[in-house]
């Protein structure tokens, strides 16, 4: 009884209607998730190259690796994926700020009291 | 020329066209990720109760309580939000396998010359 796409060994994403999974990223020394984004069947296939993480850009409609203009890539450590296979974990080295805002994660903010309270 | 809701102290959450936005999981212990889901607002409420995580199921359509049935809830420690306000980082301690399948997280799977291969 047993999901194969579960318990198997064989990469079968499972593509949302738009042709894309979620991908989380995360720093391999520090452990903490820097950015999700998103990755269609392309992107996925240059990340595994292996290299360096490539995403598809819901907003621009295109591909993009990142830090294509900022210089700060992702070096890819380890991909996983999770059980259903529509979200994968990038482990990776950051070459500079995650975030476009300079920040080192684009998670820069609490949720506290039903407001945001930025990271000292 | 900065964007409030990139820059501000309000939450301000980016709901896609079906009312969700992207929640990532992580154990606080281990720092691993343990699953992505989806949050709808009532589940963010919810979730900011504060208490335990709730998420919107997309595949049964309705609200749900992590762990509900199996017992394996996930009491929030910290919840952040990202740049845009599209993703949701929950830090949480969990009461058991996080993943549906008895594994500790749902990611148990590494990605190995576009094969996956379980983690020991």
């Amino acid at each position: 009884m047993a999901d194969p796409r579960e318990s198997g060994t064989e990469l079968q994403p499972r593509w949302d209607e738009k042709g894309l999974v979620t991908a989380v990223v995360t720093d391999r020394k520090s452990g903490m998730p820097l950015m999700v984004a998103h990755m269609n069947a392309e992107a996925l296939d240059r990340t595994m190259a292996p290299g360096e993480a490539w995403f598809w850009s819901r907003s621009r409609g295109r591909l993009w690796k990142k830090g294509e203009t900022s210089g700060n890539v992702l070096t890819v450590v380890a991909l996983r994926i999770d059980c259903d296979q529509d979200a994968i974990w990038i482990e990776a080295d950051p070459a500079g700020p995650a975030c476009h805002t300079g920040a080192r994660t684009c998670f820069y903010r609490r949720i506290e009291d039903r407001a945001l309270v930025r990271d000292a």
